[in-house]
């Protein structure tokens, strides 16, 4: 199955944000894509500390930025990973949340990001929980032949959500992104890799790369991982781009025929 | 704190493995390491499919093995890890053993290898429970002023035991190993980075390299990670030698104030 990660820069302004998000969707499903993924925040990125602004640009799901994509979804009979929006709570908070679409063009799953960004990097201090309230589910759903298990970013330090995940039949861990770039350098790579090998399953990364003008600068190297845990593409530190490639049950399979004592 | 890890080659012999061994282990002494770690199996290595040879090398904890390396400890007031043994158990099993001896030459902590090795590898099958017990007990043990986890080889392919020794206080995690060269290049750093970087502390994994005569050929490539997940000393893929690196407990509380959120 050929899958598109779309590293993607995104800032404040909804309405172009989702004007260039679906014209590199639509690239990639016209190119042959069954599978694209968006990254993290894709349609909004103002940073976790900025609540007010966050809020405004809040939706429901589905709202505008989700039912932008059905049509896509529909017309090439594929499955999009709309790696996050802003999804409106209560009490002035949000949830930060990925959404699938099947290929018929309706939602198929949803995930709250679990594991909230919490850190102190130089003098910046990011908690993502000023903001946001931690969803509590954990979800798997169907693309194609395959089962995904969704996490979003931060996520990808807890391996156990992984683990839980392979124990569910999933061949597929969707990590869209919007790494930093000084923890991205240092960690990025690692902990995509060791999610891959701990469950011999493929990892999909999309990333923002580039900076929203208001928070920090991403990391890109959007990711492909195979169930081996060798990277198979990954995109530019730089700039936005679509990086193609392919998934195939039988990698999976393979992996774990030879480490048969993994998954329990 | 300065510490060793002995990269060794040891086959069947176990009075030249051991001779070559405590002489290594002295070396690094002399040179000021406060903390010396020898790799899985050092004192006889045969494969686990060798049940008959490896039932005749096992020994009581302490044997002979381990006694050797009391006066060692004694003379230099320092830590060793005997990263382990074939450790007699009933039934012609045995069990794969790291013992901890401290600075007044006295074992302070012992931990029985609980994932046991389970691979398919082109035309080879090895499978270590043929010939070992699991051990079932998570063991932690104070080296200084530093608090360690205690784990063997294919246990790092598991996360959530290095998540239980990181909640228990643990700053440094050790991982001797005998990791086969296929599977050492395609996974070894990721996992040992990986476990670092998860729990924000120090990873030693002192390796087997070259081969027994009877087994597979082990990967080398020593390591000793930071808590910030970078690479700090590493071995080389062929040869023995003594990887020295240090130990900070000030770069363990910064890392885990860059990312207060990770160990809960």
């Amino acid at each position: 199955m050929k899958v598109a990660l779309i590293q993607f820069c995104s800032a404040q302004d909804k309405a172009d944000n989702l004007k260039r998000a679906t014209g590199m969707v639509q690239e990639a499903l016209a190119q042959g894509a069954r599978f694209v993924l968006l990254p993290e925040v894709f349609n909004f990125r103002a940073g976790a500390d900025n609540k007010q602004i966050l809020q405004e640009a809040a939706e429901p799901v589905p709202g505008p930025s989700v039912r932008a994509f059905f049509p896509l979804a529909q017309k090439y009979k594929a499955c999009l990973l709309l790696g996050s929006i802003i999804e409106k709570a209560g009490a002035g908070y949000a949830y930060n949340t990925s959404v699938v679409i099947d290929s018929g063009g309706s939602i198929s799953a949803k995930y709250r990001k679990i594991h909230l960004f919490d850190a102190r990097l130089g003098d910046k201090i990011i908690r993502e929980a000023g903001s946001f309230l931690p969803g509590n589910k954990i979800t798997t759903v169907k693309i194609g032949e395959f089962r995904a298990g969704l996490s979003i970013c931060y996520d990808v330090r807890f391996p156990g959500l992984y683990q839980r995940y392979a124990r569910r039949g999933v061949e597929v861990l969707t990590v869209p992104s919007c790494f930093t770039k000084k923890t991205g350098q240092a960690h990025w790579e690692t902990l995509l890799r060791a999610r891959a090998i701990e469950n011999l399953a493929y990892v999909l990364a999309p990333a923002q790369v580039g900076t929203d003008g208001r928070g920090i600068e991403a990391h890109g190297h959007s990711m492909i991982v195979s169930p081996w845990g060798e990277v198979t593409a990954c995109g530019s530190p730089k700039g936005q781009e679509i990086v193609f490639g392919q998934i195939d049950l039988r990698e999976v399979k393979k992996a774990r025929q030879s480490l048969p004592g993994i998954i329990k």
